[in-house]
């Protein structure tokens, strides 16, 4: 790629990013107009996905004769509004740069070929693995049908999470849990057990980062069998509130959750517990593009032991706790080291006392 | 410090750890000559602790007004052979200067008094807490009457040691197997626990490295039930093997271990288990300046327990076991979060593909 087409695709790339955790079900695009080298516009795509950032950055500025860089291949479909790349064209854009293509059946290449016929230059693939990168759970939701998983294992050295008495807050530190709150605000949600919500009475909230759109509460609770005068069920109204339950949850439970302010999930149930892959598809099928999975044990192990698992983010305490503690991924049935889910390492980071280190699935 | 000062010091130090491990029960001490800026003799401990590194180094060059960098105060007390300090002021070394001060109450301050009464100038604590990092075995003997320890974790993302079936090789990769030797032949001794002993059979030997000198290799085995026809035992007559045992141990095992040519060190019992007090002193009083402990579980719950691990050294391969997995450290009686014994992060690093982090003891 030339010099200058990376450098602003990097820039589009930078503000794609501002956007994750609340465009969905929308990928969170980043969008640059520059002519003669000088930048015209940039726009994301706005929050709750619409407008696309094309159309924001079209509207900023006289596009005609630019480059248009965008990190994904532009909308070849005509929905509630008009298709981008028709737009690009028509307003008289010379060229576009495209980071990665769209995977949606209704634009793959469509939006490509519709530029091409309409006289427009097209680049694509510049920072592609980058542009994949920020579009992953896009891509993961439209080509698997599931939001991009990523789960936080925040322990002792010896990887517990409470001792055993259940003493659990705090083992990080305060800029560890900081850090975590930072990550909820880039995932369309966060999610966490049944045993988790009633052991810990977490709101799950992002806190401290000013930030106006929270992402989506996800409680995994076969039975629905969650205390209902807790935070969650308090702040139903406020911030949304999404139950995955089995088919055996009492309709009582289910009526009292909705009338909470509550939103319901029927997912299959496998093996005595919630089948994680039918989690996931439902949360996918319902628009979501990442998810933030906080455990507890039980739901971690579940999730990893279907390999469902797309990055791990731990954070190591400096302290040890003992075999007592409770274990922060529960009983997942590997005999063979063979059989294990394999990550490869793509950060470490010291984050105030602890250890942060981030792990991608092989 | 003056610049000069500090660069030379640096390398008496760098001297120095060149001999960790080979020098016990004597300090790996580095020493450097100088005279008008240029290097006349550098030195170490000898392998064994015999010759001191002052008089290799005096030895090795005429000191005439030279000035000799120290990385220990020079000994004081005549032995088997004259005291350093005297040996320096007759040989007309012109000044001496020293990282950190000897604790052995032969030594301490002695070694200083006799230089500055023979007109020799001193100057003390240049790179003092390199120099005390170099000698933390040395000085934890000395002070404490045992060895700085060292645990090793080496283990999946969740802390587990083997799967539940017992398969334990090879969790972490070559790159961090190759490493675990390198840190085995800069510690005067290995230690297992008699389950680890009993499992996986191990020679506990430095291999691949050349080495000419093996760490002494210690099992911690209550009863000495070990099994006498495997690797520890068929090469005891080639590298020490040190058998730490309780009074309860059949006088048969103790008289088959020495026969085969172990070493025995009786240690007290506590709550039913050897006790790692009496464990580490007995190994202190036999000379050891710093030992590095491979585990198992049961073995590193009751150091940490204790209170007895000086550094932690942890090897995160990227895997998931789950809790059917044996824990890399056994149950400690923790039942508060205040209680657990916590460190600090020193050093992380990826190695192959497992994540190497260092914690010491606050």
């Amino acid at each position: 790629m030339n010099e200058a087409d990376g450098r602003f695709m990097a820039l589009a790339l930078g503000l794609g990013r501002q956007g994750l955790g609340r465009t969905w079900p929308n990928p969170s695009v980043g969008c640059v107009l520059v002519r003669d080298g000088r930048i015209l516009a940039r726009a994301r795509t706005a929050d709750g996905g619409r407008p696309h950032a094309e159309m924001r950055a079209l509207a900023a500025a006289d596009p005609r004769g630019a480059t248009a860089y965008v990190t994904l291949e532009p909308c070849a479909h005509v929905g509630e509004t008009p298709a981008c790349a028709s737009e690009l064209a028509r307003a008289g854009v010379a060229r576009v740069v495209i980071g990665c293509a769209d995977a949606d059946a209704r634009t793959a290449g469509q939006g490509v070929a519709i530029l091409r016929a309409a006289g427009v230059a097209v680049t694509t693939g510049v920072r592609e693995a980058e542009a994949r990168a920020l579009h992953a759970g896009f891509l993961s939701r439209v080509e698997r049908g599931r939001p991009a998983l990523t789960l936080k294992l925040a322990a002792s050295l010896d990887g517990r999470i409470a001792t055993a008495t259940g003493e659990s807050q705090w083992i990080t530190g305060t800029e560890a849990r900081r850090h975590v709150h930072a990550l909820r605000a880039r995932h369309d949600a966060v999610m966490v057990g049944a045993g988790t919500a009633r052991a810990d009475d977490p709101a799950l909230t992002v806190r401290g980062l000013g930030i106006a759109r929270q992402p989506v509460r996800v409680v995994v609770s076969r039975r629905l069998d969650l205390p209902r005068d807790g935070r969650l069920a308090a702040t139903a109204r406020d911030v949304p509130l999404w139950l995955c339950h089995g088919p055996d949850a009492a309709a009582a439970s289910r009526a009292a959750w909705e009338a909470a302010g509550a939103r319901l999930l029927p997912c299959a149930v496998d093996h005595g517990q919630l089948a994680p892959e039918s989690v996931l598809a439902a949360l996918g099928a319902a628009g979501l593009t990442s998810v933030f999975c906080e455990g507890g044990g039980g739901l971690a192990a579940s999730l990893l032991a279907a390999d469902l698992v797309d990055e791990l983010v731990a954070y190591s305490a400096g302290l040890v706790l003992g075999a007592e503690g409770l274990p922060m991924v529960g009983a997942m049935g590997v005999d063979a080291l063979a059989a294990a889910p394999r990550f490869h390492l793509a950060e470490t980071t010291p984050i105030g006392g602890d250890l942060l280190h981030r792990w991608r699935r092989d």
